[in-house]
């Protein structure tokens, strides 16, 4: 199989989402519509949420891979369209009860949705959003669609769990932490890419080589971000630096830096991560500690190899505009963080 | 038409649930082995939480329903076991939420999960519990038993947003608080009714009789609850009398009392429902309010209406034991408080 790309000699110079953005637009206007139509309920408070999160300038990667992942077949058709909608709901939903969950005040740099309306409120929407997104699956009529959705919303809600768990216990280990992120992140990446040669009626091959991608890509996306978190400029996370480490989270940078640090080293990740609050000079003094370990580089080289598994997935699809959006992608997200 | 009983009339001095539990006793054992295995994870707290949820002793009112309504037609096959399990997970995930919205301390007369696990894990759990929801009903196969529950559960999340609304205002008229149960507890009943015909492959009208009774049959339910708050004894209920009234919920036999108050019983019921807490004193004189203005017997009274509508709603339905089974879970519901 011949390597569509490689991370290390891509050919553009500053990688791009904006392929993508432009080969789907069409179709993520009719996602756009959908989206607040279904956001629609005579209950004010509903559409008043759901236009809070949904304008406040996510990417929206995921229903541009189900776009992207359908069109490539050439699919004809507005399923895509429909599942698309229903993938950015149900990720709308856990956002909402992931900042109830983490205590959150910020999301993308406005003041979260439990801090405007209350954590009762954000429950409940997320609940009617979830609800919207099964309907509108339903809608589409493709039971292995419906399957591949519901199975990654037990997926997610399980790796919440989980992270619930590990989320102020500085013994989590590498291969713990990966795989909540499998779960909190790449399985609706993974399902999302799927699902696009699903409803274009393609064969297991395929359906394969696109939640492979997706999946790795997922992975690729998450640990970018733990990695920002530490390093990235405020802008471009649309939130604070530090967030996680004030939440007590554990990330890959934190797990790799524990690991390899001294009794001392712990007993300050512990102090901070598991205690009651930590100041500015704790973010200080832990960014210094993962730059001491490598752990911010690391966590980079890892999600560069994730990017690269990505990259070989797409090796199965059929060429076009649409593949190479997707590589593009994959190059774009990797930037971020180098 | 001929009307199958009247609640007047009924034939049996002390109306009972059992004949339903009877009659469907084998396909529940089914559910119940369905709930435990899919309530598994590897995720130690989800099998927890959720065996605490299920094994606390809820009358499964809502999957007896779909096993009748689908037994009734002589259903052979597995799908109805699955849809009633769905149908729990969906109710129980409901309640995981309800108790982080209302900050309950107890449920069927048990500590709250909220209370034991706090609310995170119960909001990530009820998440997860809903997922498997969905992933049962794909199982099943039936995209019209998806539509019917996947519409369910957007309106039953549609209701709690709307609950939140009307929790603490007075002004709350009974239409609005109709609205407010249609959606959070009459449409789970109806549509669990529902599913019982459309998995046993009948006819537009069998599907409406069976939505029908379980909807009237719901309103009934929940309208003696809200009486059984006031008035019943605390072991009927699994719960504290005045757990509505401490949690500030409008409820019928309220709305009913505000609207034949004197100015001076309005500010009464506002200092206390809107209020920051109340006393024993207070609830005894909530509770001497309703019954100064029959507000508790008027409860009792439209529930009365709403369970002879489901009674003439089996007219429609085949004759037998299943039947008579749902007609005496009519006349048991009522009788609660009768």
């Amino acid at each position: 199989m011949a390597v569509v790309a490689t991370l290390s000699d891509n050919p553009s110079p500053s990688p791009s989402i904006q392929p993508l953005v432009d080969i789907v637009s069409g179709g993520m206007a009719e996602v756009n519509e959908l989206i607040l139509s279904k956001a629609g309920s005579n209950v004010e408070l509903i559409p008043e949420i759901a236009k809070h999160l949904i304008s406040s300038g996510g990417k929206r990667l995921r229903p541009m891979l189900t776009l992207a992942c359908a069109d490539m077949f050439g699919y004809r058709g507005n399923g895509h369209v429909t599942l698309a909608a229903s993938v950015e709901f149900m990720h709308t939903a856990t956002l909402l009860h992931d900042d109830v969950v983490d205590e959150s005040d910020m999301r993308r740099g406005k003041l979260a949705a439990r801090k405007l309306w209350g954590n009762q409120a954000s429950v409940l929407v997320g609940d009617y959003l979830l609800g919207q997104a099964f309907k509108m699956m339903v809608d589409v009529g493709s039971l292995e669609a419906l399957r591949i959705l519901s199975e990654a919303s037990a997926i997610i809600a399980e790796g919440e769990v989980l992270q619930l768990g590990a989320a102020k216990n500085i013994n989590t280990s590498e291969a713990d932490y990966l795989r909540v992120i499998e779960a909190k992140t790449a399985a609706l990446f993974a399902a999302a890419a799927e699902v696009g040669p699903v409803i274009a009626g393609q064969d297991a091959p395929m359906k394969k080589a696109a939640r492979t991608y997706g999946m790795e890509l997922g992975y690729a996306f998450q640990l970018v971000d733990d990695a920002l978190d530490y390093g990235g400029s405020a802008s471009d996370l649309g939130k604070d630096i530090g967030d996680d480490f004030r939440e007590g989270k554990i990330t890959l940078p934190v797990v790799l830096a524990i690991q390899r640090g001294s009794d001392a080293d712990t007993a300050f990740w512990k102090r901070c991560l598991e205690g009651e609050g930590v100041s500015d000079a704790d973010l200080e003094e832990a960014i210094s500690l993962l730059k001491k370990y490598d752990a911010l580089s690391d966590t980079i080289e890892r999600a560069r190899t994730y990017g690269q598994n990505a990259l070989d997935a797409l090796d199965a699809l059929p060429s076009g505009p649409h593949k190479d959006a997707l590589a593009d992608a994959v190059a774009f997200c990797i930037s971020r963080v180098s």
